[in-house]
């Protein structure tokens, strides 16, 4: 078996079309890109960020929308956004410590339209915005287009954010039109931001009045103790909190949230509008109702039981079956391990030879580059010699015998 | 009682934070902005686009979700675009005279994203689009934002879109990014474009290479022969078909789709990830066994044979007792009828009038001007003396009320 894991050429039937000049660069994420391919029946994959699908409330919130379109004549129509959601979004927000109001929740098209408005409100064309070296694909994707001018911090692989690098940038006279994180469980490498960095990085953006893009799809999904405060919880003014269903019910619901100062309200209905106009009625009283019947802590409680086996079978296993020369976090939640090999090895020919040899899959690390960035510390080479491991979609069985095939591979080049 | 119209002022909680500078001239859809005002209980509201909520087929697809939730494991994850829906919308298509293919078909969270998506794909910051002089207000957003230079045409109430003005710009040099239309049931007009008119608009298209984006969200709701064909039926490559199930099975699906050369659809699904990453599955596959389960006919007969008793209701009204100064569109399908005043009318000032004392809404026409544009004919006065009327979302005995109510009004000023 071979696979192909460059960009797929464009063919187009209209060749006469002229598109705007800024989709001439575009290619498609290169992380969905790879999850097409590697995605085949028979391939142990690591790669995606998908949640477990035999852990989804399929039962529960089937009933919850049968409830809704029994009783709720508007579930089917237009209408604003669904009041009693938002009031569940300001508790599930007090269990992540976080005190805020009703009237402070903007709820999304999943997190990924967050992400995008946010970028919208804040981002003159050609601006400045300050991401961390890995980032997150999708807000790359959201950045496109917008002739974004990234600079990028490191990322320290226990600590988390950078702080002092981002610090040097402000005092050095940039004006990003605001910095974007993933503090708790980050996606790629699974770090935790520590309380201090934490608290630098407020203090930060209230003395240079940038606002912080908190992206927190993995908040709820703590395996060790309960995850560490968000951003949002030390500052209600500067922090934009961005919240998700989709690790902690479902990723097809597309429902995510805000957490935002109430004057942004009304500027991100606008900015949304345009997107979609709003954001399913239908999905909105649907989950409301699943969360009125009171299922979510016992299911959250099974999530997070399940994947912290998961996430504890594969650390063990790597333990056991990785060259000493491998590297790797410890996440203390969310779905992702990051693992350093020796700087000699290319993780995208590594892909290849995995899936061909031991029809295992990963992301390499290069996926998540933010590389059109500049950085203070020159340390913002590639993470050729890098991959990310998922988790929580794969079986404790399934993640030992792909460990056991990803050792072996890592054996014959460390 | 009074009311307010004007866009809510804005209160900032955090007054020092930089928004992009293009958001500061934004104010919510004016249009969007008044249905909040006279959707208050107790006034009859002609205003919205809304379709009758108790013809939605809540039963049906409850039992389609259900089904889709015990039957199929990927419904809640992430996945690629459904093809089995896609199959259903081929043949959605072939029923409104359109021959395609899987592969051109690309599915959207409602048609809205659609026209958001064209904009980013085709218009430059600062290029130039043709538009009608009254225009969807979803257009009019997904414009906002990218700097268009909105040329405008106008449009003949009986004949559809002046094509000749049409080709007067593409002819003295103007190139626009893309053209726009809703060529059958015209919102908020109720026209629909001539066959001849049609054929026009379509050879310019290919004699100068502007694409058109052909909105048809009422193409299946035609209410005295079969709507006449789009224009996707007489061309294939310039033409990029816009397609919603928003109004034949419900608004609260957030489904839509395309219809575009099959090279654009590598464009599409990255231009798409940046925004929501992809539309629900659940709601993809939820609808996908909706019309397995061959419901749609019969609902769509069903549909029609309402609203045309709904139309035919408030022509009649209309007819019996509006003064004879006032003139109105004939809409053979969709939702809405055009009404024309004596210009001494401000339909703003209407509004405020109708609603107090006769309890009745409807939307000034002035709601759906693209005011930035330029015109060959000098024929783009605000519409100040014109207002819309939808006919769908209020049942034969309340459209008899309301046109008698807003018939005393009318009386006093014309």
């Amino acid at each position: 078996m071979t696979i192909n894991i460059t960009p797929v050429a464009e063919k187009l039937d209209s060749p006469k079309m002229n598109y705007a000049g800024w989709t001439h660069s575009i290619k498609r994420s290169v992380l969905r890109e790879m999850l097409a391919v590697v995605s085949r029946p028979g391939i142990l994959s690591f790669a995606g960020g998908l949640p477990a699908p035999e852990l989804f409330p399929a039962e529960e919130f089937s009933q919850a929308v049968e409830f809704v379109l029994a009783k709720d004549p508007r579930a089917l129509q237009y209408g604003p956004p669904y009041l009693p959601l938002k009031r569940h979004i300001v508790e599930l927000m007090s269990q992540r410590g976080v005190t805020c109001y009703e009237d402070q929740v903007f709820v999304t098209t999943g997190a990924q339209q967050a992400l995008n408005v946010l970028t919208r409100l804040f981002l003159n064309h050609g601006g400045e915005v300050i991401v961390e070296e890995l980032v997150y694909t999708g807000m790359q994707q959201a950045l496109s287009g917008y002739g974004a001018n990234v600079i990028t911090v490191p990322t320290d692989l226990e600590k988390g954010m950078d702080v002092n690098a981002v610090e040097f940038h402000l005092a050095d006279g940039r004006h990003p039109a605001f910095l974007y994180a993933i503090p708790y469980a980050h996606n790629p490498l699974g770090v935790s931001i520590t309380t201090s960095r934490a608290a630098k990085v407020v203090e930060l953006a209230h003395t240079y009045g940038v606002p912080i893009v908190e992206d927190d799809p993995y908040g709820f999904l703590s395996y060790d103790d309960e995850a560490s405060l968000p951003l949002r919880a030390l500052d209600d003014q500067w922090v934009i909190y961005v919240g998700s269903f989709s690790k902690i019910l479902a990723p097809a619901l597309r429902l995510g949230w805000m957490v935002v100062p109430k004057g942004l309200i009304q500027k991100l209905t606008v900015l949304k509008e345009a997107l979609d106009l709003e954001t399913s009625a239908l999905i909105q009283r649907s989950v409301s109702a699943y969360l009125d019947a009171g299922h979510l802590p016992g299911h959250l409680a099974r999530l997070r039981k399940e994947y912290r086996i998961r996430r504890d079978t594969m650390l063990a296993s790597m333990e056991r079956l990785f060259p000493s020369a491998a590297h790797w976090t410890t996440p203390s939640g969310g779905m992702f391990i990051w693992v350093e090999l020796p700087v000699h090895i290319n993780t995208t020919e590594l892909l290849r030879i995995a899936v061909e040899d031991e029809q295992v899959a990963f992301i390499p690390g290069s996926a998540f580059s933010a590389s059109s960035g500049s950085s203070i510390s020159g340390n913002n080479e590639q993470p050729d010699n890098c991959l990310r491991l998922n988790f929580s979609n794969s079986k404790p069985d399934d993640i030992e015998q792909g460990m056991a095939g990803l050792g072996r591979i890592l054996h014959r080049f460390c």
